[in-house]
């Protein structure tokens, strides 16, 4: 999982039906090694927010039963990080 | 999930049972740090439209109940991106 | 599977339910061609420890049969590595 | 998916059960920023030959309903590749 | 899949139960693009030993039906790669 901000979303009208009452947010990975991505949202997250995404096969599983074909979604808002130990 | 362009497509006469029918597109991503790639396409997209796109496991959700070995697929026609916060 | 360093975590209020309890570490790899990077743990570890955490799909089977969004978990913590041949 | 080219083979006598009887072929992607792996592959492709493959889990998709631990499969011979806008 | 070398192993007392008796080998790909990482073994492979391995979610399906939370394994040992044509 990593950490990210939305920075915008993305408008489509012809999607995969399983698309269809999403929203399909811009983020933009906190690390700058990885370029802004889409990603599905389950916490209602908006512009400027830190959030916490995973991708890959498990970003599906936030709408199980349903198989969406979403390989990043957006499972927490950040209220801070704490460094311990570097 | 990210975004792309169409620009070309495969031609594969020998081709496993699951690719049958199934057109073989020539996607470049708008991220310049990728190569182009080959996806499947569910929505009806052609040359020069702009793209989503979801790769991994989950493109092939799109296909179910078939399971077409496939890692990249064309899930929707984007209208509009919306830069709000960056 | 690789090897990593704990060296903070991370506080979410919103998030998906199936993260509800969860710890969600910061880890740093011990490769330095990557970013630090959140997981959840099934061992206990805490900040400084050197441990072993998997990535993708599988680090979700450590929560089976729970389907956890989750694409990196610690799942050992490191006594020592012998370099045999090299 | 992705287009390569295949290069050679690996001769392997200990192997896990599930490969038994499988070629491993050696392919270079086109794709010229990948370093050359190697994939099963079904559709009898062979040294020279330009094909179609893909990675990941997918990969394993050919193979059913035997669990192959593969992470490649050459799913397609290439005819030609129409670009059509660039 | 992809070729390496084994060069040492892991030992770690605290870790998930489906890790128990397992032996956690250092593997370094022939590949130097990519770091050393960790694998398990279903072929019995040892130090100085040029292995082939999967990654991704079907490097588990060698331990089927355990759910091993790994995502790379040890499927085969080399004997030795022809190169056809390059």
């Amino acid at each position: 999982m990593n950490i990210g901000r939305v920075i915008g979303n993305t408008v489509s009208t012809v999607k995969d039906p399983n698309l269809k009452g999403q929203k399909i947010l811009v983020v933009e990975p906190l690390d700058n090694r990885e370029a802004p991505f889409l990603a599905l949202d389950v916490v209602g997250s908006g512009a400027g927010e830190t959030v916490l995404y995973t991708t890959g096969r498990e970003a599906s599983f936030a709408f199980l039963p349903e198989f969406v074909p979403c390989n990043a979604t957006i499972v927490g808002i950040v209220d801070y990080i704490r460094e311990e130990d570097k």
